[in-house]
């Protein structure tokens, strides 16, 4: 009896290149010349091509914020206090923070999941418990979960992806928080692009720079201990992983599953890119990398995966942020596929 | 009895450092870690400043799209030929264009007006019809304009920026339209940024090599016949402009004599910048490089001018487009402003 992880790798496809052919020849149709809104076209043509719509609609958007905490922050890696991670999962639920802000302004549904808040979060509306565990062990003195609950972190992202699809939703985005969470991400970003981690290790929420040359030590020491193996995704984000990591990667493998497009976020979001990559590669035709962060780890993974971000507005903040922003993007590319007029219609001139 | 233009130059004020610090202080307050939300923050600090609103409000916004005809069309600059400035000009008033499109989704006014387009175009409802003259003489051959019809389009252009103030736009962006116009715009660029020709000139809505080296040629040539001086910005405007650059500087030195914030698009908007920015160099504060357009001269103007261009979607449409879509992010950013909790109301505890 195959997993839901199995499954769900087993059910992505590759993208259909004649969709990709046909969207190109009716923006090549439109009242532009041929190619002149650049990635605005290449948007629409990916959206045509993942979600097979002819024409593109936009249906219900969704952001999916996944919240954890690491054992790793005992290291003294973060320059806020863990309880920050529950005190900011209420905020979002209050309606407080970035992403809800952002969130309005793209109508787009902010969905919190408790996959793993060291601390008990009262019940409040809006909260998706799935906590798999109050937050990871230290990872630099052992692995920060079993590889049990590395899969299931994974199946609780995927469940979350079906849940959008049976809600109607045709463009999500992913979110996290988590207090120290650029640590694990940083050291998942070395471990599959190969990179030194002093190369891809950034400065988190604002440490100074003593802080950071002690985060990559840290970082170091996690990959020594616990000799995570690129071949063997599943184990990495056990050893060196996050549950929120976990989920985000679980979200976009059953995005994918479900042909919905997935704006993925800063660097933890693309740490989980990474991940869901190495367990499916035709994953990383259904991703949009959203935008460029701060942190520099993030931008190497994208030059990995064969992406460039669509934004770069100096953001390091995560939360789902970057992504609900590049909302708007995608939005746009499908005005311009439905809203405009041909050459033949509106009576103009084409190209001598 | 001093001119518009003249009073106008003197009506625009410095920024005052008060208002950019009173809304960094109230930035720095939210539930985020402080600048993390990069250049969100820049842009609610400088839309504070521009407009003096404590908190700022997002009123109404409006795309004005300036359309004219250039006389050096006449030397085969251009892919398409002189006929579809018109002929666009009748898609925007149709609805049917990529700005359309785009100011739709931006919920953003479009006002066409007719700055000097050579055929006369049907009265359509919506075109504001401001005709200076019917294109551009051949700057090739000498000046495009006289200096006084030069002044005539810079306030054509203001007072379309006090009919927005009148109306209650507090977001302006500029548009523009008109076959050949990259040709001038380009001239102006090299002007202006003391650059070699060749470095500035793109391929325009998409011309080959060959014709490219034409257009450099052609521009060396106004610029020899015309010897436009960067100390005399009218002068080079009436030499080697066009009527909707003119236009777009006049909407620019208005919009900031009335404290408006204007998003500038493209290559010819951002021409337009640079006559403004040479009548006054005050109003460089109001201004906001809405994108980096693929045409090179555009990226010179705006290192010139020393600012970043917020998108990066390698656009060259041209007509406002880019401009519009930077109007997601200046309000996204005030929602960030107005909408977020403060450390305080949320009970998330601070920076260790």
């Amino acid at each position: 009896m195959p997993t839901l992880l199995e499954t769900t790798l087993t059910q992505i496809q590759p993208l259909d290149p004649q969709l990709t052919a046909q969207a190109q020849q009716h923006l090549d149709r439109l009242t532009k010349p041929p190619g002149s809104l650049g990635r605005l076209e290449e948007l629409a043509q990916r959206y045509v091509a993942i979600t097979g719509m002819v024409p593109p609609r936009l249906e219900r958007k969704a952001v999916i914020v996944f919240a954890a905490d690491h054992g790793v922050a005992a290291e003294g890696v973060s320059a806020y206090p863990q309880e920050v991670t529950a005190q900011m999962v209420q905020n979002f639920l209050h309606g407080g923070a970035a992403i809800n802000a952002l969130a309005r302004h793209a109508d787009a549904e902010v969905r919190v999941v408790d996959i793993g808040v060291a601390a008990a979060i009262p019940a409040l509306p809006g909260l998706l418990i799935r906590k798999v565990r109050p937050g990871t062990a230290n990872m630099a003195r052992g692995p920060a979960m079993s590889r049990e609950e590395a899969q299931q972190c994974l199946e609780v992202g995927i469940t979350m992806a079906t849940q959008c699809a049976s809600d109607g939703m045709s463009l999500v985005a992913t979110g996290d928080m988590g207090i120290a969470n650029t640590t694990p991400s940083s050291a998942l970003v070395a471990l599959f692009t190969g990179m030194p981690v002093a190369q891809v290790t950034g400065y988190g929420t604002g440490i100074d720079d003593a802080t950071r040359q002690h985060k990559v030590a840290v970082i170091e020491r996690a990959l020594q201990v616990n000799t995570p193996r690129p071949d063997d995704p599943l184990g990495a984000l056990a050893a060196i992983g996050g549950l929120e990591i976990g989920g985000i990667a679980g979200l976009i493998l059953g995005c994918a599953s479900h042909r919905i497009p997935v704006l993925v976020d800063g660097l933890i979001a693309t740490a989980g890119a990474l991940v869901a990559a190495a367990l499916q590669p035709l994953v990383k035709d259904y991703m949009i990398a959203a935008h460029a962060s701060v942190e520099v780890g993030q931008q190497m993974a994208w030059r990995f995966l064969g992406q460039t971000p669509l934004l770069d507005l100096h953001l390091r903040l995560g939360e789902g942020t970057g992504a609900v922003l590049a909302m708007h993007l995608v939005e746009a590319a499908l005005r311009i596929y439905n809203d405009m007029a041909t050459f033949d219609e509106a009576g103009v001139s084409e190209k001598q």
